[in-house]
């Protein structure tokens, strides 16, 4: 092939088969060119797409990075910390972001919009100026056509003159239309050449860019910042180790023990029983009326609070009164056969609870602790070291009974209170009496306890049933209820 | 909500509600996390994901760059330059696609695997926990349950046991799970605070150092390549412009001119003729017998090549062979009543073409130049001096017919080259005419010409026939075919 490299204006008017064929070869090459236009179009915009799409994930990810904050955690050890560290990174992805976004713009406008413009402008104008050739083209040899069948002798002037003007218009036409294409096709020739080089220019010249901005954003105090965020994880992997090494002992420890403390009623023959107790808590099995005759026995959480014996089901949130435990009487029971029942029946008799124990030694300790709260004793200012006194007092004043289970069923509070005492002998108490003389002595045996401000049970009940808040749920320790 | 930050082992053995409310916030905050790492799971691989495009359409456009060199455009004019241009381009590319590459791989490794690690492993592991904690928990209230209604004293002592066998079973596999809840509760706490930032912390790290490597791959080396880009665009888009003007100018001088040029048949009154020609082209209507009693007419290309005429319709690549004008006889007819219409006579007789001019001037240049062709002067050394003789010697030897349109229907070949002489006058001959006097000096007038080296008619047909390839397709002139 011939290197020729435009067409030629001068042709344009004789537009012989020689100048078409040359002709063709440009619209070839024009073809090719709009196909690889079209092909290299496609790849910038997927770069320019993903980019694009890499703002987006930059900008969800620092929203998703600051909603942290506001997740609402029950838990929020750390979290301050957290918190400020992951605003930090939101504001460094916020100027990632920044950087990405420069590179979309600078994308978009210095890549994908020049060689669409191309596309647009140039490719589309070869085109249009293709299709008014073809036509003028078309209509020029319909007019010759006619021109050519025009009588040799019988002429017709007007006829004939029309059918010149024809020739002449359409061929004026098609000359015009000829250069405008020929011009435009050889202007592509140069403009092909610039087309696919500029975007790419634009392209590395975005890139490169944002490089050196993103080395300006980031370089010194960037350091600085990692490396604080690196020591805070290595530290809290430090914390985590030592926690998860300090769980480990206190796991082994807890397990190591005796395995005694998984059967319900290991020390039934010789149970250590605490007497002097003025608070307790634990499961017990709670015995309801669901009909007329039938019952269901509850395995539930019960604790004293003060006067007060509360019950928390499992899944409570807080425990629920369940009775005023002043002035009550407390027994034991035989009910269904069942094992470690008791009885708690209030002042005026009209209330009556059955509950069970799961060990003989809840069993009498539940007992103690309700026949000693129902004496009031928990409102003097060392509820522990009067219980002491007052079941030493009463160990000392009754004969002892050898065994309690044999003559349980026929127990009466009081004579409770005086019979079991010769049981009172753990070192727990022992101990504890040791601590507090000074406010035993105070109160002398065997006298009934006067206190300067008393609420009327009634009104210490509603208070209890008005203000559940009070409670602090999540501790065992209920006797902070101070009065006076 | 008190300030708590761990479970305590010592109390899940125990199993208290307040234990249980307690582990129910532990549970919560699992729960958020769990919801929020989800969250930050997908905006981190929504952030790779765009990455992971990203080199994916840098490979494409690298590829598609290269892709250039094997386009095969029609034309190649200033290939070279820019397909070396994109192979650079394509190169820069690529080490972008490394970066971009690498940057995907570190943010596979450093930001989305410890986050889905952390997902797959710990949540899961504590969701797992939490499973084999309520199944323990449940058995061991169906065991209570069943040893809750031990019978009092009928007792079987075998089962007994193996109730007991099963609450000391089922409390101590509830012990062991949830102490095992317990210690991954806690140490969640810890991880949590990891788990959001080591990831940001293996993005940003990977940002920065993409950052750096850019600057350091691109820095100097891309600016002198950028800058001789941007020199080649100005460069070619001067070319553009100069070529613009150029065409701009060309196009308005081309269609300053008069008008006539438009009308096919303007000068009838007074053509230019010029009886020298030996060579000719343009376009004519040829006659064909379309059936045994109808025709058509075709507007195709004519050109003379050498001693054969040539036919080229407008979409042809090449032109074919219509006629060996060598001792032809070309004459007027009447055909179909259209004007210009002449006839070429085979020697022998048997081809015969009926032909159509579209104006006078054609017509009769048309004719000559077969006249002049068909008497072989074309194989002299200088045939148009050779044309201008044997007209001139026609003119001087004949009497002058003053209308050659009058008589052309009765026109022989022999007659008609010495009857139309007197109308060679215009300029272009005389000039031609006097720069070659010594050549045409060589050949006496009305004296037989003489070759050296003759092709017979036929071998030089055959030739013609055979190898199409010879003629340039592209230019109008042909008569390089150069005999001797």
């Amino acid at each position: 092939m011939p290197a020729v490299d435009k067409l030629l204006l001068e042709e344009a008017l004789q537009d012989s088969p020689q100048t078409r064929s040359l002709l063709s070869v440009f619209e070839e090459d024009a073809g090719t060119l709009t196909e690889y236009t079209n092909q290299l179009l496609q790849a910038m915009q997927r770069v320019y797409g993903a980019q694009n799409e890499m703002c987006l994930a930059t900008q969800q990810l620092s929203n998703q990075l600051l909603a942290y904050e506001k997740q609402n955690f029950a838990l929020g050890k750390g979290d301050e910390e957290v918190i400020s560290t992951l605003q930090h990174f939101a504001k460094v992805v916020d100027e990632l972001n920044a950087l990405h976004t420069e590179l979309t713009r600078q994308l978009a406008d210095k890549m994908v919009l020049p060689i669409i413009q191309f596309r647009e402008k140039d490719l589309t104008e070869i085109s249009t100026l293709k299709d008014l050739f073809v036509l003028s083209s078309n209509e020029h040899d319909i007019a010759m056509a006619k021109y050519s069948r025009l009588p040799k002798k019988r002429e017709n002037e007007r006829l004939k003159a029309g059918v010149v003007a024809e020739v002449a218009d359409s061929r004026r036409k098609q000359h015009l239309s000829s250069l405008q294409y020929y011009c435009s096709l050889n202007a592509l020739q140069y403009r092909k050449r610039v087309a696919v080089i500029e975007p790419m220019l634009g392209y590395t010249e975005a890139q490169v860019n944002i490089f050196k901005k993103g080395m300006e954003t980031f370089s010194k105090r960037m350091e600085d910042f990692l490396s604080s965020v690196s020591n805070m994880i290595q530290s809290i992997q430090r914390q985590l180790d030592e926690e998860t090494e300090a769980m480990r002992l206190s796991q082994q420890e807890l397990l190591s023990g005796n395995d005694s403390v998984y059967f319900p009623d290991y020390d039934v023959a010789s149970p250590q029983i605490n007497r002097n107790l003025i608070q307790k808590a634990g499961y017990l099995n709670i015995r309801n009326k669901t009909g007329l005759v039938t019952t269901s026995w509850d395995r539930h959480y019960f604790f004293t609070q003060g006067g007060n014996l509360m019950c928390q089901p499992r899944g409570a949130v807080a425990g629920g009164l369940i009775l005023d435990l002043d002035n009550c009487s407390v027994m034991a029971v035989d009910c269904e056969d069942r094992r470690y029942c008791f009885q708690i029946t209030s002042p005026t008799g009209k209330s009556v609870i059955i509950l069970q124990a799961e060990s003989k030694k809840e069993y009498e300790e539940w007992i103690c602790a309700i026949n000693n709260i129902s004496r009031q004793i928990y409102l003097t200012d060392n509820p522990e070291a009067v219980a002491i006194r007052l079941n030493q007092t009463a160990m000392q004043a009754v004969t002892p009974v050898t065994s309690f289970e044999k003559k349980h069923d026929s127990l009466r509070p009081d004579s409770n209170r005086t019979k079991n005492a010769d049981l009172v002998h753990t070192e727990n108490i022992t101990q504890r009496s040791l601590n507090a003389p000074d406010d035993v002595a105070l109160i002398e045996p065997g006298t009934p306890i006067q206190f300067d401000i008393v609420l009327p049970a009634t009104e210490f009940l509603d208070q209890n049933r008005a203000g559940g808040g009070r409670y602090n749920t999540h501790s065992l320790n209920a006797s902070n209820t101070t009065v006076l």
